[in-house]
C-alpha cells in the first residue's frame, strides 16, 4: 500500500469514527444543554483519532464481522475524557487543547469535570449496550478497556506524573508512567480489535504487546515535537513541556536518542506484526506514517 | 421480621459488602500509593452501604444463584466516586463527608478527581470481570450501571443541581435533579438485583421503579435531616444546605410536607414490592427502616 492510499483509507476510517462519534453522544440541546454541548465540545474537537482507527483496522485485518466503529467511538470517549481531565487547573493547568480554549476555559470548571465523568461513563454504556452478540463479548471488551483505564494503569500513570512534576524522573520511572498513560490504551485498542475478531486470550496479549509497542513509539515522537515543532504545528504552546519543568523522554535523554527511542519501537511493533499478521498492509503503513509524523 | 432481626441482617450484610469492598479494591501500599490509599479513605468511609444492600436483599429475594456482592460493591464504588467528585471546590466544595476531611481535603485536589475517575472506571470493571458466566450477564449489568451513572442521569442531575444553585428551583427542577442524582442509582440497584436473578426486561422495569420510590423517599429524609438533626448525628454541618443556598425539598415546602413526601414514596414502594415479590420480609423492614431513620 503507498502512502496516498494509505492516507485516503486513513482518513475514511477517520470520518467513519466522527459520524459514529455524533451518533452516539446525546445532542447538544438535550437537557442539561451545557453538559452535552461540553462533550460534544471536547469530542468533536478533532484530533487524529489514532486510537479508534487502529482498534477498526486490527477488528478489519483479523476479519472481524462485528462492527467494530461503536467500539472505536468508546475508546475515543474514554480517551477524550483523559485529555479533559488532565487539563484541569488542578492537574496539568492547561489552557489549550487542539488550538482551542481547553474544556475548562471553554465552559467552567465544574462542567469540565462533568463532562469527563460523562465521557468515561459513556465508553462503557456504548460497549455495554451495542454488543450484545455473541454474548460475553460485552463483557469482554468493557473489562479490556476499564483495566487499561484503571488505577493500576491510565490513571495511575496520571498519579505517577503528578508525584514526579517539578522533579527529575528517573528513566524507569518516566518509562512507567508513559506505558501507563499512552501504552495501556493504545494496547486495550490493538487487543479489543482482536476480541472483536473472537480472538483467544494468547493473541489478546501478542496483541496488547503491538499496542505497547506502539504507544512507546508515539508518546516519543510526541515528546520529539513538542520540544521541536511550532506551535502552529502542534496546536498547543511549542516547548511548553519545557515551560512547565515536565518530565519528558526529552528533557531525559535529548532528541536523538527519542528519535531512536521511537524507531526502536515501531520496529518492535513491526516484527510483532509480521508474526500475526502476514498481510496488514495497512497497519504496517500506519507504523511508518506515526515515526514521521510532524505535528 | 421484626426490627432486631432486621438490624442484624443489615448488619450482616453491610459487613459482606465491606469485605468485598476491601477485596476489590487494589492494596494501600500498591504503586502509586497515594492514590491507592486515597481510593481506600475514599470507601472505608463508612456510610450505610444501603444501595449495595437493596442490591444484595433484591438479588436473594429473587433467588439469584450467582454471588451479588461483586455487583454491590461496584455500585458502591461508583457512589464513592460521585460522592469525592460532587465535593471538589469547583463543585460543592465540602470539606467534611462523614465526618471525616473530604477526599480533596485528606489528599489534594488533583488526588480526589483521580479517585473519582479510578472509582468509577473499577465499578465497571469489577462487573465485566466477575460475572463471566452466564454470557451475556455482565454486559447487561454493565448497561444498567452505566446508564444510570451517565449524562442523562446521574452526572446530568449534577449538572442541573449546580445550574440552579443560587437561584431558587421549581419543584419541578428538583424532582428532576433528584430523581437523577438520587433515584436513578437506587433504581440500577433494584434492576441489577433483578437482573442477578436472570429477570426478563418487563420485570428489570418494575423494579426500577421500586428504586426509584425509594431514591425519591430517601433525599426527601435526607433534606428533613439535613434541615433539623444535629452535626453529630449526621457527620455534616447542620443546616449546611440552608447555608449554602442550596435547593433543597424543606427549603422549597417545609420540613412537614416533605416528611409526608417521604411517606408517600414509602408506600409507593411497598405498593410495587407487594405486587412483585409477596414474601421480602427484609425489602419492607428495610422499608420502614429508611422512613425512619435520623442520620
Amino acid at each position: 500500500m503507498d502512502r496516498a492510499a494509505f492516507l485516503a483509507e486513513l482518513d475514511a476510517c477517520r470520518e467513519a469514527v466522527e459520524a459514529e462519534l455524533r451518533r452516539q453522544l446525546p445532542a447538544a440541546d438535550e437537557a442539561p444543554t451545557d453538559l452535552h454541548a461540553a462533550l460534544r465540545y471536547c469530542v468533536e474537537a478533532g484530533g487524529k483519532r489514532l486510537r479508534p482507527v487502529l482498534l477498526c483496522k486490527v477488528a478489519g485485518a483479523l476479519g472481524a464481522t462485528v462492527d467494530p466503529l461503536p467500539a472505536a467511538a468508546a475508546v475515543e470517549c474514554l480517551h477524550s475524557y483523559s485529555l479533559v481531565h488532565d487539563d484541569l487547573p488542578a492537574m496539568d493547568n492547561s489552557d489549550l487543547r487542539r488550538g482551542r480554549p481547553a474544556c475548562h476555559r471553554a465552559y467552567d470548571e465544574a462542567t469540565a469535570i462533568l463532562a469527563g465523568d460523562a465521557l468515561l461513563t459513556l465508553a462503557f454504556e456504548i460497549l455495554a449496550t451495542e454488543y450484545p452478540d455473541p454474548p460475553g463479548l460485552a463483557g469482554l471488551l468493557v473489562a479490556e478497556l476499564a483495566t487499561a483505564a484503571g488505577s493500576r494503569q491510565l490513571v495511575g500513570g496520571q498519579a505517577m506524573d503528578l508525584a514526579v512534576n517539578g522533579q527529575v524522573a528517573s528513566a524507569a520511572e518516566l518509562a512507567a508512567i508513559n506505558e501507563r498513560k499512552t501504552g495501556a490504551l493504545f494496547a486495550a485498542c490493538t487487543a479489543m480489535g482482536a476480541i472483536l475478531a473472537g480472538a483467544a486470550p494468547p493473541q489478546r496479549e501478542s496483541w496488547r504487546t503491538v499496542g505497547h509497542e506502539l504507544g512507546a513509539a508515539f508518546q516519543a515522537i510526541d515528546d520529539v515535537l513538542d520540544a521541536t515543532a511550532s506551535a502552529e504545528e502542534t496546536g498547543k504552546t511549542a516547548g511548553q513541556d519545557a515551560t512547565n519543568l515536565k518530565n519528558t523522554l526529552v528533557a531525559l535523554e535529548g532528541v536523538e536518542a527519542t528519535r531512536r527511542r521511537a524507531h526502536h519501537h515501531t520496529e518492535e511493533a513491526r516484527r510483532q506484526l509480521d508474526l500475526l499478521l502476514p498481510d496488514g498492509d495497512f497497519l504496517r503503513e500506519m507504523l511508518a506514517y506515526l515515526r514521521e509524523r510532524t505535528h
